[in-house]
């Protein structure tokens, strides 16, 4: 099992998110789909409010142009989104909303094509209504959930989670023996890593 | 051909400094060794006067835990410096005056390895003499060369270049089409990409 740790309004992670179900496929492992927050990491490990990559223009630049050739590898259409980082609270709370009926994953890879294919502002419910809807869930009892105390301090959970076990960026991978791997271009050493080290999950 | 842009105290170098010459002659590119100095772009970039991987503790921790993995996976030895980063201007200006005579990549991989496996102190022209005498050269010629203006002036103009060209890290790789790829992890990709677009260079 690994654990893929994801914020939406991460640029990396739109790839991570497409690539990793079939890959994870592939290596025989499990994956625990963990949506958080980098917003108060960035701010407390590293004083930033904004975006590294809008912090420090020339790995910015760098990051967007690397972006494509990653994407253009994978065969994944990109579209620079018109507003960079995207506030992605609410995506965030709806898909801890629907990790117990499963339909996380599906919803999520939705969310990243809205934000880096579509250019939509994912932290508007009509946005993410439809991308609900097309999951096979109900909009109006989702919406609900996710303003709700349980659903808020779930992902507050999350959150202090990552930031205990040593996360600072998205996406990030964690193994079940806590190997932590940081990066879409890590994904492949973490699953593998996962299915060396399996021995634990079935003792 | 890539240029490759390297600073002596940077961790994921070590790494990239070792591997590049049997991959490069693997994809039949060839190699522009470009020492640099990465302090003056951090300052500048950034508005650091330390590695970021000092300054944000917890990219530290994660940075060498995944380099002893890169490193194990290379079959790399690795000791962890007692003292990081190390002042790489002398190293560098010896790196310098060695591109017209062909030591440079010899000697710079004698310097990562004293760096990060013998943990010597590589500002030190005690530790750089022996190495430089095991490539080939005369340490007192060769240090008379590095204190030269000349020489100076060549660092400095790597240094400006490095900048001109949106690098940021080290190491970066750069394409005779223009195309910047950082991280040792990049590397395959950075030669891949001069192989596939290798028409200009024999036009």
């Amino acid at each position: 099992m690994i654990e893929f740790w994801y914020e939406f309004a991460s640029t990396y992670s739109y790839p991570a998110a497409m690539r990793i179900e079939r890959l994870a496929d592939e290596a025989g492992v499990a994956i625990a789909w963990r949506p958080f927050l980098l917003g108060p990491l960035f701010h407390e490990q590293q004083g930033l409010r904004d975006s590294p990559f809008n912090v420090v223009p020339v790995k910015g630049k760098y990051m967007w142009r690397d972006l494509e050739r990653v994407c253009e590898e994978e065969g994944l259409p990109l579209v620079h989104p018109s507003q960079f980082p995207r506030n992605a609270l609410l995506a965030a709370r709806v898909a801890i909303v629907g990790l117990e009926d499963g339909w996380t994953p599906a919803f999520s890879k939705k969310v990243y094509e809205a934000n880096f294919v579509a250019d939509q502002d994912i932290s508007s419910p009509e946005v993410l209504a439809p991308l609900v809807e097309e999951v096979g869930a109900a909009p109006e009892a989702v919406f609900a959930a996710a303003q709700g105390a349980d659903v808020k301090a779930r992902l507050k959970d999350h959150v202090e989670q990552a930031k205990a076990r040593g996360v600072f960026g998205s996406p990030s991978f964690i193994t079940a023996d806590g190997e932590l791997f940081w990066g879409n271009d890590r994904l492949e050493q973490a699953l593998d890593w996962a299915q060396r080290h399996a021995t634990r999950e079935h003792a």
